[in-house]
């Protein structure tokens, strides 16, 4: 991604949306799917564990294949009552285990629907712990590994997450935030903080487009800060997310830089 | 099955045991799958909706690999307060989807483990609302060709599930119960009704090996009926479960039956 | 129960009016419970089997306390994942605790609020499987009799709910719809069939006005029904449900109808 | 507790027995709580979250007042699948009312039985947790008052759970265990380490007896302790824990100990 050569003039920056999908659950619907499978390049659909009802999944692959986008486990934590955001101390062969079932069920609509799994993204508080956590990092990668197929693994990097995956010979996938506020070290200012989220939407497009064409971002406190990225995450439950995540499409296309999955 | 000319020896008969394993639920357990996998060579195991946690899931894979027992999508109502023994008015695309979802999620530990899923076989409630429900007995089957592979779906003969796989191009495997009563139709007497159960177990033996050989059982009314199974049921979550599959298994090739998985 | 003789005035008709509250679960929300609060006078809590995690029983049991609104339990089948829609053949003794339970959940809410629950409302499938199951209507009433309290059963006239409650002492409530077409017999008109929802919000409005006053619905066939009903239903799930709640009450108010809960 | 002047005889010392019944769910049995309750003065009933059926818990409730056993609520994290052995991170206000609604729905069945719930003692991971996290013992606490009644909380002297419950004005209970190691310090023996647990009925029963009489426990590393209860829990879900159980209550009467539950 970088140039040495002047003559040689660099290739356009190239960018992954990935969104959370299919997070409702049987009665209750949360997400837009059909208007966020519009604007993403990856879908990370729920299975079941935080949110996520057999129906759901089996429409969104359908028609997130329709629109040939990517197709994730967006893996979870077992608490629907919590949807996945409580944090729990799950034995690591346990997790493991909850982690490969979660890609099978996915995986048997992704077929269905003519393509498969093609990555794995824990949800929420399991996605905030194997950060941390090396022992459920470990799990994870542990679960992915039993499902088969190498499945890369989207997260922050310096995650242990991503250092478990490496060891264990995964592909790992760094993903950033356009409306998650960063700090000088370039990890996310955590939620409960002040300024945790970008809340004007114009900000989040500028910082899309920094993001994926300068690998920067400006930290809360206001230091510059390298942030290096394949994939974007763009939210889908809150309202107007679906049209946020076309906006940030749009700007980064207009800004030259290629929005297309990761391989 | 039975030979009248003496210069022509028939073919050893020849019966699939199956049953019902991995019914417990973390904490939990019910059933002791590693004597029953001793016993038997085909393993019903649950899929997570009516039992069945995935670290369970994921043990009665690999065990069953170990010993070459063939491994079976036991699926059910989302029910695990009611271990799937309360019929649900579940709509039929919810239904379908409900199946295909239990079947991903096993299969992912069948093939982690170097075998595959090989048949479905409902549970409890779900057994027998398809054994006369059509629009339930079709959606079953729509969920089982959505997940692929064209399983076979194993069951008692004359049912509408039967009706709806045969239909549908799936394989059928008829099914017989050695505890079980039959009426003078052939069909199994409601567990409600006096002498629904066979008791004894000297008398199961018997009546499985008549089974194998005869393709007859007596019925609880006197009469001779005929009942063609390629595989027999043994209850694995009752005391002496394994024990009585043993036994069956032993009585069985005494009687020169051979007890082989179904192709 | 209108006036013709100015000499001798009828008392005002009376009304309750109620709706499904408190009907999501975790992260999903589905009413608003806030709003229907400020319309209804009696609130119908889902009680954490279909739907009502338990900081929504104890948030909508506070409001209902300050708005004076009267808290019911609505129990339901064991289904978050179907939201109590689908019918279960649910044996008549877990049935009839699982009842209890529910009521048990609510009423300590209910009382840590400064009330407590004042009656009983099945849910979904569950109410209209006790129109005319008489054994799940004897197990609900039989659940309704442990809870203690003699609560007032809250359904549909001349349904087994009713009748099973009736012999055992227990207050019954007839509730009529304002946005569901009738049959010439007044009973509902199934909601697969075509005309089965009123969907203009002014029909609505003149079939409360005349529930309340002639206790009579023009059925969908035409015909006149007599339909006495000392409580109304209005729909708490779609949206603009709050608002047609509103439009009802002041409809019913400007037609010198008492709204009124039941005693 | 101890005797000093010989023409005084001191009072015989008392305890309370307490173990954890009801813990199976459906189909699932765990603990043999008839046996359980013919041993045990005070029963920790689990209310759903972690086991506990509404059946189940209406038996439970129904036995345990035949036997004039006290009826305690046994609250959990919301964890099935975990037995609610995996600790979670629950938002304060969350885990009150997810206490609160535990405690209404045991409360029903013990006062439909002629009892009450007489008070709480949490669960599993729970009551590891608030031995040590401010924050969860302080939602317990505040889940318990907003149940009503002023529950007496059995716990572990100096734990948060208890120092939270004492600052509420809630009585406290102290409770021992005559079968887990202890610290020099007078902490459990945290269970993953060696000789955590005491596995000699006959130890058990001495230990029992001392607790009682002596207020004191040999450490695991040889020290005296002094370790005061009220209550003394005998484990409820091993082979042959009922029969430990009366073992223990007959000791402990043998040797003057008055086995009585606490006021």
């Amino acid at each position: 991604m970088t140039t040495t050569a002047p003559q040689n003039p660099a290739p356009a920056p190239v960018l992954d949306l990935n969104a959370d999908l299919g997070e409702g659950f049987g009665r209750w619907q949360l997400t837009d799917d059909d208007a966020l499978l519009a604007a993403v390049t990856s879908a990370n659909v729920a299975c079941g564990f935080h949110a996520g009802d057999p129906s759901t999944m089996r429409r969104v692959c359908e028609r997130a294949v329709e629109r040939g986008v990517r197709i994730g486990a967006q893996v979870s934590y077992r608490d629907l009552a919590g949807f996945g955001r409580r944090a729990m101390d799950v034995p690591p062969q346990e997790l493991a285990d909850e982690i490969t079932y979660q890609i099978g069920a996915l995986r048997v609509f992704a077929q269905a629907a003519g393509a498969d799994v093609a990555y794995v993204k824990p949800h929420g508080a399991l996605y905030n712990r194997v950060v941390v956590d090396a022992e459920q990092a470990q799990a994870v990668v542990a679960g992915v590994l039993r499902a088969g197929g190498r499945l890369p693994v989207l997260g922050l990097p310096a995650s242990r997450l991503h250092e478990a995956a490496a060891r264990a010979g995964l592909p790992v996938v760094a993903e950033a935030f356009a409306d998650r506020a960063y700090t000088a070290r370039g990890t996310l200012v955590p939620r409960r903080e002040p300024g945790a989220v970008v809340p004007d939407p114009d900000a989040v497009l500028a910082r899309s487009v920094r993001l994926a064409r300068d690998g920067a971002v400006t930290a809360l406190t206001g230091e510059e800060v390298a942030v290096r990225a394949r994939s974007l995450c763009v939210h889908g439950d809150t309202p107007g997310a679906a049209q946020l995540a076309r906006r940030v499409r749009q700007a980064l296309e207009a800004a030259g830089v290629r929005v297309e999955a990761f391989a």
